[in-house]
């Protein structure tokens, strides 16, 4: 009869907004290190570009010896770099901010890890030269649209300082997990920036100019920065490197479990160094457990799957959480650093169950 | 260039778990009174079952004059009726009960509707005969599997009583939406229980028995009962017909809009009568506004659709509510019946929008 059995299901996105789309991983499903395409979550300010004629085509320009315009061809032909990272937004577990913060009402999911193969933008850096001039590397990608508050159609474009810009690790990519990449995530060419949250990783790549000066972009100094306070500016900083971070996958929050042994597993990652620990606790933070860690040691960047097995012997309700150390010497904390705009959620993660 | 436009994105269930697949319909994005059966959410207590050479045949036995068994052919050619109502979880927004409660966290997508073509069951009972001793109608699924707490395997069975039984709308359904049943949803024969919480509405329908007791399965004495306590089971009592309720669709919770002309829509419903009333606030319930509805007036067990075009003039934060009215004179109200299960949320519907 087993031929006849249909399988349970199989997850899907997220939907989170479909006027731009904006779609989260179903990370609590997934329990793998290169997540399938049909996965990654989507996120996007604009509609999606239209395919025109230049789409191959990638310029290089500014303070530069000289200008080039590379073809997607080209990349292939040039020696490549494989980096496996976790590509997460900022915006990540925004929902949990309290008080809540307006935007996209991300829970877990607006995370996803693969492999990306590309080029290092250092080695196109390599022929064109640069100037001493150079402040920042900008980015600029195919997509473009209204963005609220703006009179005019603007473009998404991120800048890095040199130094990032010019990482080994920091490149042109043109495959995710052996494959182009897929059209909603920036095919054919899409700039891939470890350590740093998503939004530096710009899609749908058109043209990279080295300029003398910080570029002040709304993606820039508008959203994708710091607000500590609900009223005035003060304090704010540019959103950067990606917090040291855990999430739970499974048990599910507010699951019912029968008594017996449980896999609690989870996922760790950070954007400094790497994630050295990994605890959890079954009795609200009063004392914490190591957990093993899976750890891909080719993958620097990767993130660390981790489990434990629970002996759940004893019937009532359990809160169970996970915290994260990195190489850096950073942890998870009780309470997240709380923003108007609700970037870099990273508290220690919870949730309750119940034995019955 | 627009033929090369690719669509912005289109939603999917949401997942809540697939040891048992229990996912939710995207029901913020779907905006039509027959939802297509890839948005149908599923809900399941046990895995699929499997098909067997049987699967086609249902008996209808137990207090009758004469015991009969039908074919899915039989149906097909037996006066018909088409219903279209919504079939609701009775634990649809259960995440949003505070103190919170155990089980699958649905949102508002735990509800789908369309159009169910069956025979009715009094159709089946005419030529069965009924005998005076009948209490109650027992209908039992081809699903079944382990239940945490006991110890045997349980299929999924629930009784109605005689008159709800017998109701000319209460029907043996083959199609839904024109087409057979899709098999995650009850195929080839399901029971459809107007005005009854979706737990009545046996999938994957085997057996009819017609009863002359009360049935105290473990789906109607243990689940499906309000507990308003949570340590004790004074006051308790079955969960039957489905509360007065309102959501609001679009805008979406905590997002950014642009000053202008928003549509505010939603879906309104009830178990009891009809909804004569939707009213939205925009002030956090100090003032409220009569919405246009969209009533289908040949089926009076339709979800209502309703529409307000609101003018967002000023900047600044709101608070948007629903509250719906039935002919039975019942009203959605500030504070949900909290009960330890948490089946039946109807609190006023609320969420919270930044114009920028």
């Amino acid at each position: 009869m087993d031929e006849h059995k249909r399988p349970a299901g199989k997850p899907y996105l997220i939907t989170r907004s479909l006027t731009t789309e904006n779609q989260e991983s179903p990370i609590h499903f997934l329990r793998m290190n290169r997540i399938p395409r049909e996965y990654f979550y989507r996120r996007n300010h604009f509609p999606y570009p239209t395919l025109i004629d230049d789409i191959y085509m990638l310029s290089v320009d500014g303070e530069v010896e000289r200008s080039l315009n590379f073809h997607y061809r080209d990349f292939l032909n040039m020696p490549s770099k494989t980096i496996v990272a976790p590509i997460e937004c900022s915006g990540n577990k925004r929902s949990y901010f309290r008080p809540k913060v307006y935007g996209e009402q991300w829970k877990d999911g607006a995370i996803t890890q693969g492999e990306w193969r590309g080029v290092p933008l250092n080695t196109l850096i390599s022929m064109t030269g640069i100037k001493k001039s150079a402040v920042e590397v900008l980015f600029e990608g195919r997509d473009c649209g209204k963005k609220p508050g703006y009179e005019n159609k603007v473009c998404f474009q991120r800048s890095l300082p040199i130094p990032k810009a010019l990482h080994p690790d920091t490149i042109i990519a043109y495959q995710y997990n052996g494959e182009p990449i897929p059209y909603k995530h920036g095919y054919p060419l899409r700039l891939i920036v470890p350590q740093w949250y998503g939004m530096a990783s710009v899609k749908w790549l058109k043209r990279i100019s080295v300029i003398p000066y910080s570029f002040e972009g709304p993606f820039q100094t508008d959203d994708y920065v710091y607000y500590p306070q609900k009223e005035s500016d003060i304090g704010k900083r540019p959103v950067t490197t990606v917090n040291v971070n855990s999430t739970i996958q499974k048990p599910l929050d507010y699951q019912i479990l029968d008594r017996g042994i449980h896999n609690i597993d989870g996922i760790a990652w950070t954007g400094e160094g790497r994630i050295t620990k990994v605890e959890i606790s079954l009795d609200e933070g009063r004392t914490w457990i190591n957990v093993k860690l899976q750890v891909e040691n080719e993958h620097p960047y990767s993130w660390v799957m981790w489990n434990y097995k629970w002996d759940a012997e004893k019937k009532g309700e359990y809160v169970i959480m996970s915290r994260a150390y990195d190489s850096a010497g950073r942890v998870q904390m009780f309470k997240p650093e709380w923003n108007r705009k609700g970037y870099g959620y990273n508290a220690v993660y919870a949730i309750r169950v119940k034995i019955e």
